[in-house]
């Protein structure tokens, strides 16, 4: 594929993670970073993410590809100025909502040259320092509305995912917002609750610390994650989430009125439909 | 530490990685197991999980410890049983409730013989093919009550448990249940009820499948473990478990309640709290 010079809006977790994957691949003819935070752009450099941090003006002119890798609420701030600057380069972004971003910028001249991605891919942890070599390999991505995209900016778009070895999955924005409210922004709910409820029913952090098992730092990893990123995530995907929200907890209020009603037959129904998760996750 | 004879009371998950570390560390004289399942008890031989398979009456005359690696409401039913056709032996539990077990015996005369001992490892797998070596390592071992067994058996029982790399923690069992309820049950319903909230609610298996991150697939995980073991510890431990579902609920609408109202202030310090979990899971 092409090499194509690249600038960076965020150089985080994703941001940088992308970076590390663009060098290697060779899909790079550059890389600049743009970064609000001083210490995350030093550190940036030093990690050798990016070859230059530069402002964001500045980075839009000098580069062929414009990636928006910043949390999403940042993004519909960002995206409608980036495209009233840009002349013919493709913009693409790896948020984790879509439907308000494609609706913000629907009507705009350069609407064509931005791409809606969602690498579905992700960690725990945030700033440049958590970047990972070999992230997205083997995972999926969701490009979104690709009819209102440019056809040569969808095709590189596509080919630069292939390479850094994710498989594609298309859909409409909704559709979207709707799924990864389902596989993903759920957890993170699931997740910061167990870890307050632990916290706040286990005064004793030596007995978690000593007992917690490899089953309680899975299910509460992700209560690690950066509000940052997460608060705009629920705000923008509010409807999905409370909608899942709310079947969540009449799930578990199901679990509630079998141990208070002492029905273990339920009780064990209940879980053996929950085992049906194994036809899907291996 | 002295060899000795060894009877394992379902060769499961549990007793099948017992088996596998005693075997590699030289503890046993010879191994015994004991299944109610036939299909269980072929399987555990052809794995070379122990040596022979023998009724329980006869595995317990012959052994010098028997271990009862078997869901806890069988436990309950067999542990008396056991306490009243051993000489000296030991024995010794792995199962993830205590209070009511121990309540059982707590007059019975071979008293002494019993040590309740919870490794705090597991998978969502059953059976003998769910066995995995160098299981129990850098975990944690909870003795409970060790005053209420002989000297000798809670330091043979001590030393196994070294041997195989675990570290020793003693409490109560009344404390053990608590605990237990919160860095591991409660993860367990949750986990549970998060699979049923998406079968419900995802009705396009492909869209999981596909779409499905890390992150959703560590908090699903423990979904798919087994009713026969998980029903009867919420059972055991109905009134912890149940206590820090309740907790557990609330938790989840204070995120409904901030989604609803739109209060996004609050929103992030649910989060922000739930983030304090990072000084005690690292």
């Amino acid at each position: 594929m092409e090499r194509k010079k690249i600038a960076i809006v965020g150089v985080g977790l994703i941001g940088g993670s992308l970076a590390l994957q663009l060098n290697e691949k060779g899909i790079a003819a550059g890389l600049i970073g743009v970064e609000a935070s001083e210490e995350h752009a030093k550190r940036a450099l030093e990690l050798n993410l990016v070859d230059q941090i530069l402002p964001l003006d500045e980075a839009v002119q000098q580069s062929e590809v414009i990636i928006l890798a910043i949390p999403v609420d940042q993004m519909n701030q960002l995206l409608p100025q980036i495209l009233d600057r840009i002349s013919n380069q493709i913009v693409f972004d790896a948020g984790s909502t879509k439907e308000h971003l494609v609706e913000l910028i629907k009507d705009h001249p350069k609407r064509g040259r931005f791409v809606a991605t969602h690498p579905m891919w992700g960690t725990e942890y945030s700033g440049p320092q958590a970047a990972v070599k070999q992230a997205f390999e083997n995972k999926a991505v969701v490009i979104c509305d690709a009819n209102d995209s440019d056809a040569d900016a969808v095709n590189w778009v596509k080919k630069l995912y292939g390479k850094i070895g994710m498989h594609l999955l298309e859909m409409e924005s909704g559709a979207h917002d709707l799924h990864a409210a389902y596989v993903s922004h759920i957890s993170h709910i699931t997740s910061f609750a167990l870890a307050n409820t632990v916290l706040e029913k286990e005064k004793e952090d030596r007995a978690i610390f000593e007992m917690a098992s490899a089953g309680f730092e899975s299910t509460v990893r992700l209560a690690k994650s950066n509000p940052a990123m997460w608060v705009p995530i629920f705000r923008q995907n509010r409807e999905n989430v409370l909608d899942v929200l709310n079947e969540h907890i009449s799930q578990l209020r199901k679990f509630k009125s079998c141990l208070e009603k002492e029905n273990y037959e339920y009780l064990q129904e209940l879980i053996e439909n929950a085992n049906k998760i194994r036809r899907i996750i291996k």
